[in-house]
């Protein structure tokens, strides 16, 4: 039977919340016999390595690719076409490159044209995060019960497998996945709902400017979580909607029309549409109860869990 | 020293989850000598008789009035009217009348020209609630460490003094507001908050249609959170909508002004509006934090708690 050791040696470039999670995780279970980190920021740095995310902390991404056979990218998307053109020169033949951005079409038309023949691509994006970021943000449970979703580029099923077995030690269940129909998906799921948040939350803050505190005072269910999502990472999610553009409009867009048409049930007092509409999305929270998507997260001060 | 007793005889009316937890609580810490119970509904008198939730379940409003010291509307606020005009003949004179409407002015006006002279209505918002609804919701500790507001009518200080100790023995902060402020607050905090959640939901619902069950399946953070928000009681929030309609409008109108210049920002690239827009956001929710507002709710499944 095979060891716990996927990667002989794992390079992850950016040292944020992700990155942080995953070398705690790959140091613990022995996923990797050694993982080597790094950043731009001396400061992210000089955390990381104090809190032991890494085996090894390096000033540069070229020392840290340096004979690794997977690299990690763990960078904003924004940043990675950038470190992609980076490490390509040094990657070892046949390495195996992977990232966690949460758009995948764009970061694989930033990384994949540079990268140099015999190195195989497979990008991934983890369903995981919290409001915290940075390497302070880090622990290993992050990827526990979470989906983590392949965009393959490459067709080597050995990098694929390797990949693959990688998250699944991490905690998360993996599927494969094109990469147009994961964004337009994660458009729906995730990228929409964080504008809205960010919205409604810039909202509240105008008008705490009017009321003094009593917005933050008495936030009540709802909001709080809206705030809790509006605190995320404003470089990560400035990216992602900058590289998820059109399916992330487009969802909008019916978001505006099916906001209006509530608006204008509330103003005509049409008690009937909100009833029905407010009794169909009812349904749609039974279905990720019954999924098993919620399972992590039991609503602990929200309600008795049960 | 007192006793734990701030009324002799409490009348709920209407026993769904408030009610519910709030005939609990009460009786647990022996706040009343007797709690009476009703509700319009056949199965929810059988199922708060069974569940325990007060000492005495009785068919009628008019008869679970009787003799109350306290009587707490726990009806939707479309509902409130009827049920004011319907217990006002037998309310013991000097009784002190409450609600736990989620909107303040509305109600007030449906229930305080039906109240006998010499009974004091002091109206009630727990800041408290879950995504489930019905007698078997409730549970004791439901209103612990949430605010209470209270906007009072009448002008009997030991009306909404006792009234006042009740919230506070039930586990809340209470503080007194005047009530369209208070309508203006929530609509802010709460209520359109809420139509935003339902109304995304109610997107991807019909989204999910076209793409099977992968936006339940891949339902990230952000749109889980989304999810419950939309999963709460149809009745209630459709009254909470009509009955606070201008401000929850004007709200809403804001949104989507600010909404539609993130659209604007997104559309044409201007990364820089974007990470300076979510840098404020997440400002507000350390605001939060520090007030001390999501004690309750640790992050469990969502992030790490720190």
């Amino acid at each position: 039977m095979a060891g716990p050791v996927i990667f002989e040696r794992i390079a992850l470039i950016g040292l944020g919340l992700i990155a942080g999670s995953m070398g705690l995780r790959i140091q613990q279970d022995g996923l990797a016999r050694e993982v080597v980190g790094t950043s731009r920021s001396a400061p992210t740095r000089e955390a990381a390595e104090a809190l032991g995310l890494c085996h090894r902390i390096t000033a540069t991404a070229a020392e840290a690719v340096r004979d690794a056979d997977l690299v990690v990218l763990c960078v904003p998307i924004g940043a990675m076409e950038a470190v992609a053109r980076e490490i390509a020169p040094h990657l070892k033949p046949g390495a195996v490159v992977s990232d966690v951005g949460s758009v995948k079409r764009a970061v694989i038309e930033a990384v994949q044209p540079h990268l140099p023949e015999g190195t195989h691509f497979v990008p991934a994006h983890p369903l995981a995060g919290t409001e915290h970021s940075g390497p302070h943000a880090g622990f290993p449970e992050l990827f526990e019960n979470r989906w983590c979703l392949l965009t393959p580029v490459t067709t080597d099923a050995d990098a694929i497998d390797r990949v693959t077995r990688l998250w699944q030690a991490l905690g998360s269940n993996v599927e494969a996945m094109d990469p147009d129909h994961h964004d337009r998906v994660l458009a729906v799921t995730s990228h929409a709902p964080h504008l809205i948040a960010y919205t409604m939350v810039g909202v509240a803050d105008d008008l705490r400017r009017v009321t003094d505190s009593e917005v933050i005072k008495y936030s009540a269910a709802g909001f709080r979580d809206f705030t809790r999502i509006a605190a995320s990472d404003p470089v990560m999610w400035r990216d992602v909607f900058l590289n998820n553009r059109e399916a992330t409009l487009e969802i909008l867009g019916r978001f505006t029309e099916e906001l209006f048409a509530l608006q204008r049930a509330i103003r005509t007092g049409d008690g009937e549409m909100l009833h029905d509409y407010f009794t169909r999305t009812r349904a749609i929270r039974r279905g990720i109860i019954e999924a098993g998507q919620d399972t992590a997260a039991p609503d602990f001060g929200r309600g008795k869990p049960r």
